[in-house]
């Protein structure tokens, strides 16, 4: 019994903060871990800019609506999940992920929530629990499940480690270079023949 | 963060087995585990049956792609992963499942698999591990996720009072005399206002 854990962002769907920065002209959008690694902080940052611009939860939905997942995303999945299980484990909230769920068929989705005001403002998050990618795959794994991983950053690399077959897709080259036992891959044509490679060990 | 646990059978399709025996004519297969209580009797038969009509698993796979989910099981389905996170936890085999799981728009299942040689022939069959539905919602809970289960048999039971808010779906009145504290519902339309009741809460 297989699943296979994917990384949604940058592997099925542009960076959701940064299109999102663009779509609504918003540049102070564009920050992330790189520039402030301290992740809270980041959020307070992000959801201060929501409140000054006056954004409501659905206004940004409406926004993410009008994103699409990556070329060839969609036929990628449901390829994917013709031949075995497939959940996403991201660090991106559900509300703002679902628009575009809703584009790649509804796939099963882990990953963390907003906390929403009575008047529909985003006041906080909520993490579902800390390097929850990783601990996903030791879940799927304590129900016997052997597990293919695959993401583009620093954040999957604990998933990628724990599962019993891993790849980057579409990573940087830094992180490409101090991984290298891990494969490396670009389309989604080499990462169904990893997917197939895994499926018949 | 939440997630749904639904049964298959009985619950999104018909008894795979049974349509199954329907739809080729062989009434044999038509047993269950209420008139065989060994598993692995029972599946020893039906694979000896299928194996005496010379059925590949190519053949097996047309006659179930031929039949349906239950009226309504796709937009129930639809619906429900537009609101939460939902996995299908079977005990059938993904094998058969799969021209099913087409028709839902590729759920994510949890279930067992057949094992089949290399002319396609069903020579047995690989359980993922023992109380596998049971297993799944502590898996769940152990990454930190609040559980809804709802199913219509007696495999069903130990997921639903293991969840954190359960139903039978299309139960058996002797399984719901049996359990008076559990929400028995027979529609779609009680068993998603049951899930926005655990959704609120």
């Amino acid at each position: 019994m297989h699943i296979v854990c994917l990384d949604l962002e940058g592997v099925l769907v542009p960076e959701i903060w940064i299109a999102f920065s663009e779509a609504v002209g918003i540049p102070e959008l564009k920050k992330t871990t790189r520039d402030e690694p301290d992740y809270d902080k980041l959020m307070q940052y992000r959801l201060d800019i929501l409140a000054k611009n006056n954004m409501k939860l659905s206004d940004i939905q409406k926004v993410i609506a009008t994103l699409n997942p990556l070329e060839g995303a969609k036929d990628f999945l449901d390829e994917l999940r013709s031949k075995t299980q497939a959940v996403i484990l991201s660090d991106t909230f559900s509300q703002f992920a679902k628009p575009l769920m809703q584009k790649l068929g509804w796939p099963t989705l882990f990953c963390n929530e907003l906390v929403v005001s009575g008047d529909g403002s985003v006041t906080g998050y909520k993490l579902r629990q800390k390097d929850g990618k990783k601990k996903a795959v030791q879940a799927f794994h304590s129900i016997n499940f052997k597990v293919m991983a695959s993401g583009d950053s620093y954040n999957d690399l604990s998933m990628i480690l724990e599962a019993d077959a891993g790849a980057l897709f579409r990573a940087p080259e830094s992180i490409k270079e101090q991984h290298p036992a891990v494969p490396a891959f670009t389309t989604y044509k080499e990462l169904l023949d990893a997917v197939d490679r895994f499926l018949s060990e």
